[in-house]
Formats: C-alpha cells, sequence, structure tokens
C-alpha cells in the first residue's frame, strides 16, 4: 500500500490541454480514494475540477506526492515553490516527454495506478541556493532546480567575474557570462553552451563560462559541497536568472554567492523509468548498430 | 611528530637530473634521520645512491611515503605500481611543475622538511580498475590512475561499441575511440578531448567520446559507483590505452569493464599546495583583471 | 539536347542491391539511345548487365558523365580515379542518401530523364593534391576529394608536427593528427573533430587538429592558393589517410605536402537539388518552428 | 616614392598616451614633408596637435593614409566611417599589439618611415553591408568589419530566427544568437563562440550560432557572395550590434540582410608583418617544440 494518501496537483499556466489532464487525474485519484488538493493559481486559471484548493504552503505540509501537468518549466517552478517541503513529485507531460516529465498523456492512468500502488522510484536531486550580496547585504535570495546563470547586463557587452570557490580565488572570468548547473540542469541550458552532461547522482556543480574570452577557459565541476562566488567586477553589471524563470538585476559590485541548498527535490518516477533512454530520446542518440 | 619514517624513492627511468634530484632527497632523508629505500629498477638505473634497493612490494608493505622524482608520467606509473598498498604519494619535478608533482627543483629541502614535521595536506584520488573480457575469460587487467582509451584498431577506422551502464545500454557509439576518465585524468587526455574538467573531490567518472559520429554525443559524467562495459561490435577491433602507458590490442566481441577500484592513491601535498593554483598555471588562466 | 551521350557506370563492389540498381541504369539509358560503358572492376564484380567494359582511362576519355552508384565512399574513390579526366559525376544512392548522392533508389528513372533532358545543375569540388616527401623525394602521391589526415602512428601517442603555410612556419602541433580537409570534407570526417563546415563554394582549405595538447589550438580555414606542408618531428611517425580509403605510413622525417589539385571534381544534380536541403536532413537541423 | 602625401590621423579618445603618440606622428610625418591631417573628433578630444583638423568625409576625399592610433576597437569605429573613401589604414598600438594594429609603441619611427619610403604590403578586408527592415522599410544600415551579432532582447531568453541564404530558407534556428562574421572577425567575437578562424584571404561569411539549443547546429562558413536574411520569428525581439560598438534594437518580424560590400578596408602592413605571427602570439600557441 502506497503512503501517497494526499495529493496535490499543479498545472502549467493558462493550458486548455492541461485542464483536460487535471480533470483526468482528479477522476483517477477519486477512483483509488485519494484526498486531492489543487494548487490555488492552477485552480484560478483552469477551474478547481472540484478539488480542494490550497496554497504550496498547505501543499507543502499536507500532501504526500504533487503531480505536476505541463513540461519541465512547470516542474522547474514547483519544485521551487515547494522546495523547503520536501513534497515529492511527478510530471506529467501533455506533448513530448521532457527531461523531468516522464509520464505521457496516454500513460497516466496506468502510470498512476503503479505508483499509488507503492511501484515507483524515487530519485533525489540537488538543489542551488543562491543569494546576491551587495554591500555585505542580501538583496536577492532564491533556490534553482537547473541553474543559475550570471549574464552580462543592459550593454550587452563582456562582463569581468571574480570566480572564488571556498573563499579561494580561481580565476578573472572575461566572458558573455557563466552558468552554475546542478547535474538537473546539465542537460538543460549549460549543454548549449558545451557544458558536461552530469548523471543526477554525481554530486557535482558545474561552472560553465558563456563565450569565454580565453581560449582555455573550460567547464568545471566541483563538488556539491562547495561555496561559490561571482564577484561583478565594476563597472560591470550583470542580469542574474535562476532556472530561466525569475531575474535579478545585478550592480557593479555585487557578488552572487551559491552552494546546495539544504532542501533537495524528489522526484518520483514510473515502473521502467531509465535515465539513459530520457537522454538517449532527448539527444537523438542511437540505440542500434548502423544497419 | 609526522608518521613518515620509512620513505622510499622512485625516480625517472635514465635521467641524470632525476638522479642528482635523488641524491639530494637521500642527503634531506638523512639529516631527518629517516630511513631510505630506492625502488629496484630505479637503483638499476641511476644507482643506489647509498640507500638500501626495494622491490615495488617492499616499498608497499614498508614504507610510509614515496617520494616520486620526474613528471606526471612517472607518477602515473608508480601509482599503478602501489595501488594495492595504500603508501602515500609526493611529486618532485625537475623542469615545470606538473599537474601532480607540486615541488619544484628549488623547493625540495624546506617542502620535504615541513612534511616530515607533519605540515602537509592529504588528498584521496581514486583508480579505475579495468578489465578486458574475452569469451566470458578476463584477458587483461589493469588499474588506472588518469584514464582508460578505447581507440580504433590496426585499421585506423571509426569503431562502433556499444556502451553500458550498470548493466544498461546506453548508446551505440560510432567514433574514433571513448576516453574513460577519472578526476585526476579529466585535465590530461580527456581535456584535450572536450571532456569536463572534474575537481579531485568530485566522486564521478567521465566518458567522453573521441571524434564521435553523431553530433549530439557529448561527454557524460557518471557516478563513481557506475560498472560501465564497453562492447566492441564485431568486426571491430581496439587498442585500450591505460594511462597512455600500457596497451593491450582487443579483438573483435571483446568487452571493456571498468569500475572505481577498492584501491585509492593517496598524495601527499607541502604546504601552500592548491588545486586551482595549479590548474590556473597549467592552462594560463589569468588571476588578475586585464589592464 | 544534353551533351551527355556517352555513360559510364561505376557501382560499389560487390553489392546485390547496387548490381539491381545499375541493371535499372543501363535500362533507362538505352531507353534513351545513349551509349553505356561499365567500369571494369565493377564489372567484374556484379558483371556486365550488357554494357560495354571500360577501365576508368577508357571511361576518363570517352565518357560524358559517369553515374556512380553506390554510397559517399564510392563517390570518393570513384572521384580520384577520374580526377585528371574532368568527367561529370552523379551519384546514385540504394539506402539513405548521402552527401554527394543526391538521386534515391525511387526517383532514378525520373531523374535521369531529367538529366539527360538537359535539366541539371553543374557543381566545381576542389581536390587537394598530396604527397609525402622523403629526404627530397616524392615517395606517395594521391588526390584527395575529402581529406588528407595525418594521424598519430603505431605507437598509440601524441604526435609533433611542424604546420607551414606558403613556406611560413605557423606552429608547432602536438596533437593526435590533423586533418586538412576540403569544403566536401567539411562535413565529413572533420565536423567530427569540430571544424567548420564549408560551403562548397567556399575556396577554402579547413586545418582541424585533432585532440590538440594545447587548448588554443583551433581549426583555421586558409585559402585553396596556400601551400600546405605538416612536417613529422623526429621521433614521430604517422599514418597517412587519403578520404579513408587509402593510407601511406610515414616515418619521422616525412613532410606531407597539399595543395589545391589542377583538376576538379564536376557533380551534377537532378533538378531541386540543394546543399542545404541535403545538410538539413543530415545533420537533422530543424526546418519548422517549435510547436 | 610612397603615394602616401597626405596622411589623417585618428586617436583613441580620450587617451593621454595616444595623444603623445599623436604628437609623435605628427613630428615624425613632418620630417618626412608629409601633409597632416587630424580627424575632428580625434583634436576635439586631445588637441590639433598643430595639424589640420578634417572631417571623416575630408580625409575619405584628401588623405591617401590613415594612421590610427589606439587598439582594435579605434581602427573598427574609424574603418566603418572611411569604409565609402577606400583609404587605406594603418595602426600604431600604445599597449599589446592587437589583431589589427601591428605598429607598437617602440617601432612607429622606424616603420612609419618603411611605409612612406614605399616598403609596405597591402590587404584588402571585407566589410559586412547590414541592413534591418520592418514591414518592407529599412529602419537601419550599418557596414561591419568584424561582425554582426543578432542577440536575445530585453527578456533575455533564447530566441527563434529563420535563416535564409540567398532567399532559401537554411533552418529555425533557437538560440542566445548568432554571428555573422567577416574573416577579420573570425578571430574576435566569433572565436568565443568556437566559430573557425578564417584566413583573411578566404573569400567567405561565418554564421555561428551562439549556444544553439540543437547540439547539432554548428558554424557554417558561406561564400562571400551569398545574400544572409535572419528573421525574428514573433513573439522574438533581439539586439543587433555591429562590431560590439553600434547597436539596434530589433522588434519581433523585423529582418536583419546582408551581405559583403562594395566596399572594402585596406590595410597596410609595415614591412615583416605575418597574419600568422600575430594569431601565434595572441592566441599563445608555441613556435618550438617542447623541451
Amino acid at each position: 500500500m502506497s503512503t501517497f494518501q494526499t495529493i496535490a496537483l499543479v498545472g502549467k499556466y493558462q493550458s486548455h490541454e492541461v485542464a483536460a489532464a487535471l480533470g483526468e487525474l482528479v477522476a483517477i485519484l477519486r477512483e483509488h480514494r485519494r484526498t486531492v488538493l489543487i494548487e490555488a493559481s492552477t485552480a484560478a486559471s483552469l477551474g478547481n475540477l472540484g478539488a480542494r484548493v490550497a496554497s504550496y504552503e498547505e501543499i507543502g505540509t499536507q500532501a504526500d506526492l504533487a503531480v505536476v501537468a505541463g513540461g519541465d518549466g512547470t516542474m522547474l517552478n514547483t519544485a521551487r515553490r515547494l522546495a523547503e517541503y520536501s513534497v515529492p513529485m511527478v510530471g506529467v507531460n501533455q506533448g513530448r516527454l521532457g527531461f523531468m516529465t516522464d509520464i505521457g498523456r496516454d500513460g497516466v492512468r496506468e502510470a498512476m495506478a503503479a505508483i499509488l500502488a507503492g511501484d515507483f522510484s524515487r530519485e533525489e536531486r540537488l538543489l542551488l541556493s543562491a543569494m546576491v550580496v551587495r554591500d555585505g547585504e542580501v538583496v536577492f535570495r532564491s533556490e534553482a532546480l537547473n541553474d543559475v546563470v550570471v549574464n552580462k547586463g543592459e550593454l550587452g557587452r563582456m562582463i569581468e567575474m571574480e570566480v572564488k570557490i571556498d573563499g579561494e580565488l580561481i580565476h578573472v572570468l572575461r566572458a558573455d557570462g557563466l552558468i552554475i548547473s546542478t547535474p538537473t540542469g546539465s542537460t538543460a541550458y549549460a549543454l548549449s553552451a558545451n557544458g558536461p552532461i552530469l548523471h543526477p547522482s554525481v554530486a557535482g556543480i558545474a561552472i560553465v563560462p558563456l563565450c569565454p574570452h580565453a581560449l582555455s577557459n573550460r567547464p568545471i565541476t566541483v563538488s556539491d559541497a562547495s561555496r561559490l562566488e561571482i564577484g561583478l567586477i565594476p563597472p560591470h553589471d550583470a542580469r542574474i536568472h535562476f532556472d530561466g524563470q525569475t531575474r535579478f538585476d545585478a550592480r557593479p559590485g555585487d557578488s552572487v554567492q551559491l552552494q546546495r541548498s539544504p532542501n533537495s527535490v524528489i522526484l518520483v518516477h514510473p515502473p521502467g523509468y531509465s535515465y539513459f533512454a530520457m537522454l538517449r530520446q532527448k539527444l537523438h542518440w542511437s540505440s542500434a548498430p548502423r544497419s
């Protein structure tokens, strides 16, 4: 018997397809006699579908599982909102499968039945905890499941950053920016910037420069116990992006400080899930010798 | 008081410079009243320098520390020879500092004094344990501190390999070859093939394709708990290189199986050692903003 | 009325599928009342199919067009054999379309009818002319339509080469090897080594290092009027590959000298041919915005 | 006897070092009895130094040579201002030599004497001519000696572009942006984005994606006779940068159209100039085998 008794639904904002999927999920969960919560802004956008409306805080304290309908973007947003509560999450996708949304439209009923019956795998994904410090004060804070990107600012020109790890100056980087990526984020934006793919079980953080001026600046992966600090050397400013969803405009002299968050995201996968099968499909790797 | 009482010397084969350095090391260690062993093939090539000649096995069971004079190549060779004995190693370089040889010619006396006085840092580096399997039989075995490289064979053409991780087929790779690298090896050959730099504290193994046919084949880093298997799809053969020093010619159908070795290499660093300072110097990263 | 009166057929060695295709081509060409020659080794392998058997020299002097059935490999081989005669070539593919074989199995009749009716485009592709010089003597010569690859030799280790352009020493390269590629070859092996894609109309030659030791060694494209010289610094030897089909083992001190050949390959394309459409298909580029 | 009788001086804005260098140049040119013009904004910033003040238009129509004191940025700006007049340019650098500024502080007197005596080489560099088209109207025009960069806009997210060459849709690119680079610009920003180095004698234009979403999107080099068109697919906007110095904010639906300009830049080099020697120095390539 599964421990998932109270189940929260979160859906992509203003998507009719997602509304239909959520309706189906409510029906399936009712058949299995689960208590169903629906996240408040999801309900405001798509209707409450007969479920009890709940805030992220209520979901965090009451739900045993969050089912997220949408794409990777909805997963990222929900993960940050629920980070401090350790509610396990599972993703349902309406279109093509995502890097984190394992259950396709046609497999919802079967996959949910299996998960509710206790037939699933759990996976822990590390989160980054980041803050922007100005004159000794924290002026912004966010967690990130994919990445924190320090990007060139308003002027659109190369910026100069001091990169420190555990208090030691590593180098002064001149580049378009710098991506700090989790293993989860290593298959997202960081991959476009030639960053390394890190399996989710690797306890590492990737530091990936964007268009570095020096040809010898390569991505480095450090331990997830590392403290990172990116200092904006005046007169350079930067835009800081968190999971590509939240943005903070940093000023010259500001410092971005990052480390692994004490919180983690718990992903629940249906039976048969394989990280490498997902990767092979998303990156179009061949699984068979050429004929 | 340091625990290093019996100290073994290993030197690069047939180098006059190294002979001089070993002579100086014998004198320094005598001043500190240490028992000095000299590795047998080193002694055969450079003279015994007044020290007791010892096999790797004797060094492994009797020495508290091995001082290696030469370059990174001598360190790699010594590491494989001493792997099973857990004797800590420190590297002394005659020319430019290496990735693993921290002590330069001019700093030998001071650095050894500090290390013998107990002022040093210890670092554990993971080793790969690899074997080549043919028709169910192990036909070759080696450990590697840097990397195991599966390279195209006699014909010099692209080869096809089945890459499995923990028993799961990841993909069929068509490439010039494949590098399996430790964090230590990530700044060596793998870096030339666009592999990721992994800090030694990252418990990961990098899988780096050489000139892959498919443009979407990127390096992947997996946990150091992973079991890897590279199968040579007939009619493809391959040459397998271990730390670029030992070679085995594999036949079509052979399988290379790798995992983290139960042994590790223990590096001893003199005071002031910094991995990133070494990296910055070797890769010519700037430590100061441009003027 | 097309000028293609005498047409030679060349086919992939020992392929039953190709034999069938050649048979169909003979029939089509007879219907159009063309004189048909069949290349001698093709005839020896697949039968003469009722056509007159001819050597490459006879084809070179008598044929107005060569129709090549097979894949890119067969095109490369035929191109080198016919290089000095300027016979236009068109490729017919049995399996997936190739980079140079534009006509698929199903479109043979229609495409040949169009070409024979004068409805086609001509494209000139540059060839490399290469020779290996030892102690002032030429010890090997070959042309290449794709590339000349200087690859590490028997020992399988990094080699050192002096790279000269128009007599000027550019740099001393330490690498696994070096690819000298035409625009035609820029989508073949050179692309796997991160070389640049050069449109066939670019009069350039790409110089692409294989796993260079220095991270700042990047591919360079020079004018097709350049004379290149790759000197093997002793004790390094190398294997030289021409279009991946012919190999010469060079010794330490040997020099590989390359320049654009006075001959060119003339490709004939059926109506509707597009280089970029071919590239988009082969590299899986999307032609439509994501939904 | 050189044909350079009237010589214009252009200097970096508000640099005291450049003012001193210009003063020395005026003296040298007077000794050689040349007529000296000084560009108006240079004079406004640094004083007229006793030379006749002239607009870019006057320089364009009256000067036989422009001597530019500053760095590559000053050369780029001057090149665009003088593009339509074909006045040859030579660069004098106060600090480290640049990619285009060949004469160092200490060699000014000797180099200028040689050039005025007719001992120099001429090199033609292609310029890009770009315009932004909105609803059929040209809303911005600029030339560029290095590059035109279509970069993600205000939102800072990946943009979608239709890339057309000679009217044919090549692909729909999803990326941070796209660099269109001349051979001159191939060693500037494009190189940081893994673009190809093109020797100035290669008549090509490099198309280099910035962090493309699809891993198979690689840089392409096309003939300098190509017409390029980059269409911003709504709702994507972009910032267009010309030589990193001029910027235009484009709207969704705008199209950037580029081709080789009818104008070229003529660079004058002092005796002994070598493009590859410059490249070797700037990219830190070794010119000697490792000891």
